[in-house]
């Protein structure tokens, strides 16, 4: 049996992440280290975080072995133009005693692989933000949404922030009584449940509570509405149903009707058994019948899988994928 | 017949007007200057703006003659936190040669009194930003949005710029061709209606010419749309529609079913004979069948009337109201 490792990353917004495999599935070491995106970090942290997420994946393993490597990134066709971000990850890579090429590929295309070998079908990402990707012969075709959120990010983390947010201020511009959602938001944002006796003054130190902190920020009381949800509060099952028909439409924009190749859910929102995912599920099922619905898992050993999967001696790299990532 | 003159003051975002009146309703000079809120341009500039267009009016009139004034200024309520922009207003007042008290009134309140001398109604404005209020005995009471471009104006003029860049980054994912309206959006942000080989490049400049400026000039987009629906452009007119229902839901958060009391559009979007300006009549009419609809018009004069109404010489407001803003 081959000898041979490949190595993969999954750099996010706070963690980095690495995987050596065998070309037989074996794990031989994981490594994680703090957010590596040289675009948000800095070259330089992100040579250093790299480092140490190689390091980790490597510790008691040849890197002469390493035959092939690739990293996941966010805005990974930005790297294209920040010079300094490749050489930083050259020298980190070269650091790691790695000689090798690597491959950088987006997180959307990392996740889907982490939900399906097929090299073609649809990924739908909601966490923060949200974006919909056709995937054709595994490299990223058509997009549809990830418009950020002033534009668009249609059902994401920000927009049901956002929406719980507009729901308070509706209860308290009609002098309605809050109900549990938007109590629970009121007293996230103000300390506490307490209306003004005038309750624009509420309405206008809620506003200024949201100012005060970047807009995307919005983001963190999407746990809020999913927790409501899970308790069947009533606002927060609308806002699930809402965001549910954005992320599905976003789907319809670039997905052919009748399509029926694997449909991969990922981003924290929806690889998880919450309100949202479930409702994502059903529409997608509704709209595609014959389509396999999968969920998006380990982005390091996706993208160690996608290395793995170019190699020559690699000749069933669906059989890989399967041991990697057992269908339940 | 007595020789007592009243002023007022509209100070808006980039400029501030004065207007001088005679207790019969002549009109004895205006005056013009540039932006004169503390808020936004700083207490000195503000003074200075404010003192330009007090002289102006005043030209040729004794500045002793002025019983009282009214300035009408958007965020007003925010002048009681501001000392150095309340002391700037006392300066201005006192180098125009006032020695009359004057008051300090939101400038939703004066659209209202520029469209009708009832106590008791309903505002909307629509420009920029969107906000509702209900009147009571000519005091601000309830209030509806207003919340700002991020958690609210819905149907505003940013809220209609938005959604025309979102109408235009749905056409681009889904491959359509942009129809008239998303087409004039791509030009006015991209200088031409080119699209990419990769329509993604497309997206991701339209989005970055997008984010590049502040949020709230999305709003210099909002002229496209009305252009366009006067045209009959069917996107256009779908967001027309759905801005009125935004606006008239706004109206419907505080004002009764059943009420009476006259209803005042103001703000660029709805002053003049635009299909917005129609939509919302409809809609207020429809759900109001017994209101009285009417327009806002010169703000300045209107603060002069609110100054004039408390003046103990002034018997018949309604007729001086009446004489001011004759109805067409």
């Amino acid at each position: 049996m081959s000898d041979t490792v490949v190595i993969g990353l999954d750099i996010g917004g706070t963690s980095t992440r690495a995987t050596a495999l065998t070309l037989t599935g074996e794990r031989l070491g994981t490594g994680r280290a703090g957010g590596g995106n040289p675009t948000s970090h800095g070259a330089e942290q992100a040579a250093t975080e790299l480092l140490t997420a190689l390091r980790g994946a490597l510790a008691g393993t040849d890197p002469a072995r390493v035959a092939a490597g690739t990293i996941g990134l966010a805005g990974a066709a930005r790297l294209h133009a920040d010079p300094a971000g490749r050489a930083a990850f050259d020298r980190a890579w070269h650091d790691a005693g790695l000689r090798c090429p690597y491959a950088v590929h987006g997180d959307a295309l990392v996740a889907y692989a982490s939900g399906t070998a097929d090299p073609n079908g649809t990924v739908l990402i909601a966490g923060t933000g949200a974006i919909t990707a056709q995937v054709r012969d595994l490299r990223l075709d058509r997009v549809a949404d990830g418009h950020g959120w002033l534009l668009g990010d249609a059902g994401s983390g920000f927009w049901l922030g956002r929406e719980a947010v507009r729901r308070l201020l509706a209860d308290l511009d009609t002098g309605r009584t809050p109900g549990e959602l938007t109590t629970a938001v009121l007293i996230e944002l103000m300390g506490s449940a307490d209306i003004a006796a005038r309750p624009r003054d509420t309405v206008d130190a809620t506003i200024q509570a949201v100012t005060r902190r970047p807009p995307v920020e919005l983001a963190r009381l999407a746990p809020l509405v999913v927790t409501a949800a899970t308790a069947g509060e009533p606002v927060a099952n609308a806002l699930i149903a809402e965001a549910a028909a954005h992320l599905a439409a976003s789907v319809g924009r670039i997905r052919p009707a009748g399509a029926t190749t694997p449909v991969v859910l990922g981003g924290g929102l929806l690889t998880w058994d919450t309100p949202l995912g479930t409702a994502v599920r059903a529409e997608v099922a509704r709209r595609w019948p014959d389509a396999p619905l999968r969920t998006a898992g380990d982005g390091a050993a996706a993208a160690a899988w996608l290395a793995a999967r170019d190699l020559a001696e690699v000749t069933d790299p669906a059989a890989l994928h399967a041991r990697l990532f057992p269908i339940p």
